[in-house]
């Protein structure tokens, strides 16, 4: 007996880099799960039925690195470099926001996200609690962080945190788990690092962490410390255990190969950081060197999307770019650091794929469109051509959230009149008011 | 008395690099011109009503460089570098082609530039007659021209090309224009180039022509002619009347003082550039040498899409990261390229802005999706959170080609089966044929 068949569809299979396609097979989910995959299965065995026909199914893409409720602040700071992003717009911007606000940006971004095919989410943010019943509610899957800062009372923050975790990890049939999240080291004292290090350890957990955004953050580091924001990082003990670094642009020989020795894996978000100038991590040399690289989105006030295929793409063509090699960053491998990656950077298992006994995280994307059409390569139309719209249905944890685009789990017109109505009281600058200050002085410019 | 009347659209205006937004305004069309712009405009008056509320006016996007017919080769060569691109599949495949699959190809590829707010295109290939016959039933206006090689017989080839002028300039009520088209330095020697600009200056239209695409084409061309391909493409005499290069990724100062005293305008295509590893043309230097910029696609065989958007997107994230200037090429700048400027390249004006007097070209983008709320900045909606899949109604030269995401003016159920029957005999490989050879043996490898 199976919960859900889903059939006469093109599966993808990614394994090594290369993508293969199941040509019109069907797909079973029992128990969360998939359980079978095969040219004809009965559905005479199946409670639910949904037709396949004309789709690819693609294990649900897996965000690496987001901000989720910074869907609120989509548009606000464009055209700035990064300092004038954190100290003019964000961070005094960030001071307005309630629980309540972060619980429909959350639902925002998780809407945006669903309709993307996105189906797991490493977020990064504060009012941990909203994103946790955010998450709860629709049906994603995510890894929490609670953003912490030096300079506000660091043990309130340390167990507030510790609380979250204890409270939230795992729960949701496990479809919510939770990291810590240190800010960064530029925002993070060393000691700081040191005792979040410890709490995670204590509690069995990872880290989730931004490092060496910018060129100009590893020149303070070393002033400073005399070490890169990586070797800060890992003196503080945060890479003892699973840990994800988001961004990594600026890295040394010798940091790549710590992160590699220690299993840091890395979160790229090309688009966030090619619009703010400020560098992309070099993941043809990373990935050689043995480093785990996965996608992510980051928030939208830098990013403007979740699309995490978006990332995948402007990844792939960029270090083609870079390289001037049009054979590097091939399609299978792309698509895998959005999937296979993307699970194991999270170090969760069993997502990233669709093969028997994995969770049952899919979705499926319409082919009979004028800008996929004649479809000669499937994983290419997927990469290339197809756009967030030509996802039909997304299936987290074998529960249907979105079904021929229509989201079963988010209430999306509340949500926009919620997040209208916050508009004008969420962007009143107060500019004396910060929730951190960016230390860097241009030092990079 | 109007044609045709939108009521309540915010109406998107961009000078001089910025964007304005004129709120809720009406904008009235009569006799294929907009005739007036206001906050509100009496009904009465008006033969046909658009409700645009909700949705952002903006002048239709400028396609400035395109193979569209190519659409019947989307994703057939991937991850392959330029002269295994050429030589190992797209020359051989395209001597498959028939003037009826070059017909169909290129209603394909027109559907999905209407379905992407595209409302103008200069198309480079052959069998041109029958895409002229596709632009004109289409309703789209193009400028198009009939791609010539050296090697097959050139006279023939040239008298084509100029019957071919003086059948279909200026037609369909001027939405037709042909331009010269002659393929490449590397395909075409100085001599052949020398009588096509004679033809085009005789015929009084201007040159569309592929430029210094990649370094080895330019130190084959140093090696065979002592000059560069803009030079040679300049000593020919192609810049004595209205010229566009496409690509032109690698010049030196001289070439690009040549191209911006002659008024030859460059049509980048960054997804193609970046895909293929060649380059991308040093766009904010060009412009600030004075010569005008516009945005292409180039064809789906390598760009997967017809997207202006997406070009624009990508550009100016590219500039931002190779500048390390998050203010380079701000919103307002790159939408120019895909929309002024585009129209200064091809020499047509009055399109490519919304004003009174202009032609009717424009694309109605909705603003209620989960991806652009909440809108802080229209602009930036547009050319960082907006797909394809949010325009919604699509007006060139006054008449609705697309109303709420329906085609009006093509048949795309019928345009999809011609296509996909179409298919197996097109990707037919018969690696002894070819259309030409691409030169370059991996000189710049």
């Amino acid at each position: 007996m199976y919960d859900l068949l889903i059939q006469h569809v093109d599966v993808l299979q990614i394994a090594n880099g290369a993508p293969t396609i199941l040509p019109r097979h069907d797909l079973a989910i029992t128990d969360r799960r998939i359980s079978a995959i095969a040219p004809a299965i009965s559905p005479g065995l199946a409670r639910e039925v949904i037709d396949g026909e004309g789709h690819l199914a693609i294990p649900g893409l897996i965000n690496s690195h987001a901000h989720t409720a910074m869907s609120l602040f989509r548009g606000v700071a464009e055209d700035v470099p990064i300092e004038e992003w954190f100290n003019r717009f964000i961070w005094p911007l960030e001071t307005n926001l309630t629980p309540e606000d972060v619980y429909w940006g959350t639902l925002l971004g998780l809407a945006e996200m669903i309709e993307a095919g996105v189906t797991c989410v490493a977020d990064h943010y504060f009012a941990t609690d909203a994103i946790a019943q955010a998450v709860q509610e629709s049906g994603m899957r995510a890894l929490l962080a609670w953003t912490l800062f030096s300079g506000a009372d660091e043990d309130t923050q340390l167990n507030s945190a510790r609380r979250f975790t204890e409270q939230w990890h795992g729960t949701a049939g496990d479809r919510i788990r939770v990291w810590m999240g240190p800010h960064s080291p530029y925002t993070c004292t060393p000691s700081f690092l040191s005792r979040i290090a410890r709490t995670a350890r204590e509690l069995g957990v990872g880290i989730h962490i931004h490092l060496a955004e910018t060129a100009g953050q590893v020149s303070q580091s070393i002033a400073t410390y005399g070490r890169s924001p990586v070797m800060v990082a890992y003196d503080a003990g945060l890479f003892a255990g699973p840990a994800l670094a988001a961004h990594v642009a600026h890295v040394s020989p010798e940091d790549i190969a710590v992160l590699a020795t220690h299993g840091v894996a890395v979160a790229v978000t090309p688009k966030t950081e090619m619009k703010l100038g400020i560098g992309v991590a070099p993941v043809t040399t990373m990935r050689a060197a043995g480093v785990t690289v996965a996608l992510g989105s980051d928030g939208a006030a830098s990013n403007n999307t979740y699309d995490v295929l978006e990332s995948a793409r402007l990844l792939a063509l960029l270090e083609k770019l870079r390289t001037g090699d049009a054979r590097v960053m091939p399609i299978g491998t792309v698509l895998e650091l959005a999937t296979v990656a993307g699970a194991q950077a999270l170090h969760w298992e069993g997502i990233g794929v669709l093969q028997p006994g994995a969770r049952a995280d899919l979705a499926l994307i319409q082919y009979a469109t004028a800008h996929t059409q004649p479809v000669h390569d499937p994983a290419a139309a997927l990469l290339y051509s197809s756009q967030p719209a030509d996802v039909r249905t997304v299936i987290v944890d074998g529960r249907v959230l979105m079904r021929d685009r229509v989201l079963l789990t988010i209430d999306k017109p509340r949500v926009l009149r919620e997040v209208v109505a916050r508009i004008e009281r969420l962007t009143q600058y107060q500019l004396d008011k910060r929730i951190a200050v960016y230390p860097e002085a241009r030092t990079d410019a």
